[in-house]
């Protein structure tokens, strides 16, 4: 165990500013970037964490694999679209296919508050098998905890998801080219304002559900079609600025997008205006961004467009060949603008 | 999403008897293996699941894998002899070793409370560094969470861990045989009793340390020595009975222990007396049992002598050729009598 003295030595300053753990330090945002980098990356470092990618990867035997684990901590623990067992399933089954992984295998962790309604965990628990059969996925290992109650909040779920990686590219931020064209799988902001939605009862016109959805198939398809991809990331706490912000600043190249290519429903950006939130930051999770060679870019779009089920994918961008780690946005009028994350998170515990 | 009316139709009849999450459901016990068999494996039922063992195995490529989860909720954070952060990297470790797999690879699921002292989350992923290291695994992929103050409790960390199987044995409770020789590998009931010093503000004479500490070093050498290991597990909540008792189950075979043979520390047996605990019952965090031909016993019992750092290694009993799930203990004075799960855990949140 280190030395409780040894703290104000050897913790970093950026830490030091932030002497306890805020909201926004889990909001995938600057402060999460922070922690991340200064907390957990020097005391891990390896050069498997190294990468900074959606999961790990690796090669066991003949196999090489893709490993990836996350907590689920949604509040309502069900809202439309989804509940916190098919965002269990679904959030890590697309962190491997993040990875270009097939999933093979999850384990699931939960920590149950005492007082829990069974009837609660039992619905959870079905919404996690079908989602599990919709993606094709085993859940073959598990824990129970309990804790007191007032200790915990209903039901967390930590689900860890092994995968195959059966090609020969490298998917991952270091893959990305100057000219690679930026595919968008779908419309955003659904998630998050379903959620929001729920959490303070409001009521739209039309119903706004979850996008919540496994992006496994669709990335296989991209695969089986031989699309030779750069690069993939899921749109999920941050929503797609934070996703296009950290991949500019892996690849260290500026990135340019047209707003008026990002597609959001008409009802989503009503209810975004009314709440104050912005769709570029909220959290999806059932959309990916895809950094690919721009010849393929037209077949790319066929082939996740033949799988989606709603509003279609778009190309939104560019990679430029200036070595700079910035996003640039063409805004609705044609002004340019740096965009960048935010602090923290709009909506906490949204996932 | 199941449908909510279901429930009455569908829902097993031992969960409706309580409608309510028991801190007890988490407790190693009774009621947590009722949960398990009427909630979980129902509803993920798959031919990996239906070991239950303390983590999956399966063949990926040429490779056999062995994949485990589990979720600490330790209170206090910090004990005699460890703190959650080794726990957690332990607990994986060990549960791989169990496996008879070497670990290669652990993930790192962290759930915060909004408030948490950063040098807290400092010092705990300290110690999760050097128990790693002193296991020899990488912690590859993480994930980091948090939640409003008053719905977490300082730290849960969850670990999924992957290992390697490199023999060519089935170490599992479907390999224990009659006549198996039972070893223990040293003393029963630090962890438990250290606990619940540093909760209540206990001090003894001398300082109870919990045992924790990785197995995977024992359990390779017993390989390498050509052990033919039949089954093993660690002897965390619940303890040894119900380490026991699982196993007796499972096989469907009758086991024969002896008091007397069972290593507990005089220190640890006066604070049980004192504290109203049994030492049978409390979780440990660096013991196990091993069920083996015993023929082989005294050399396993050497093996493990020379990687022990403490009181030693014993042959505590045998499986007898009785096919009746029932776990019998020679007491003390002689007599014979039959021992079972608590219901619960006499301690709860002790992992």
């Amino acid at each position: 165990m280190a030395d409780f003295q040894d703290f104000n030595l050897s913790c970093p300053l950026p830490i030091q500013q932030y002497p306890h753990v805020l909201l926004a330090h889990g909001g995938g945002g600057k402060l999460m970037h922070q922690l991340i980098e200064t907390v957990f990356v020097p005391a891990f470092s390896n050069s498997l964490l190294g990468v900074r990618h959606d999961g790990a990867s690796f090669a066991v035997g003949d196999a090489r694999l893709a490993f990836t684990t996350d907590s689920y901590v949604v509040r309502p623990l069900f809202f439309p679209g989804g509940d916190i067992g098919s965002l269990a399933i679904n959030g890590t089954v697309n962190d491997l296919a993040m990875c270009g992984a097939r999933p093979l295998y999850l384990s699931a962790g939960f920590i149950l508050e005492e007082g829990l309604p069974m009837e609660t965990l039992w619905r959870v628990v079905q919404s996690m098998r079908q989602a599990a059969d919709a993606a094709g996925v085993q859940l073959v290992t598990g824990d129970t905890k309990v804790v007191d109650k007032g200790k915990g909040d209903g039901i967390f779920i930590n689900t860890a998801g092994l995968g195959i990686i059966e090609h020969s590219l490298a998917i991952n931020p270091n893959s990305v080219q100057p000219g690679d064209a930026i595919l968008l799988s779908g419309d955003l902001g659904r998630h998050g304002v379903a959620i929001m939605a729920e959490r303070e009862g409001l009521e739209f016109e039309s119903r706004i559900e979850s996008d919540c959805a496994q992006l496994s198939g669709i990335v296989q398809a991209m695969l089986d079609s031989g699309i030779a991809i750069h690069c993939l990331r899921d749109l999920t706490r941050g929503g797609l600025t934070s996703a296009l912000v950290e991949i500019a600043e892996s690849a260290n190249r500026q990135i340019q997008i047209e707003e008026t290519r990002i597609p959001v429903r008409e009802d989503v950006r009503g209810a975004c205006e009314i709440l104050g939130l912005d769709p570029m930051y909220l959290a999806n999770e059932g959309r990916f961004i895809a950094f690919l060679p721009p010849a393929q870019a037209e077949q790319a779009l066929a082939v996740m467009n033949a799988h989606s089920t709603d509003t279609g994918a778009a190309l939104i961008g560019t990679v430029t060949d200036i070595a700079r780690p910035l996003v640039m946005l063409k805004s609705r009028i044609g002004a340019m603008r740096i965009v960048d994350m935010f602090s923290g998170e709009q909506l906490p515990r949204i996932c």
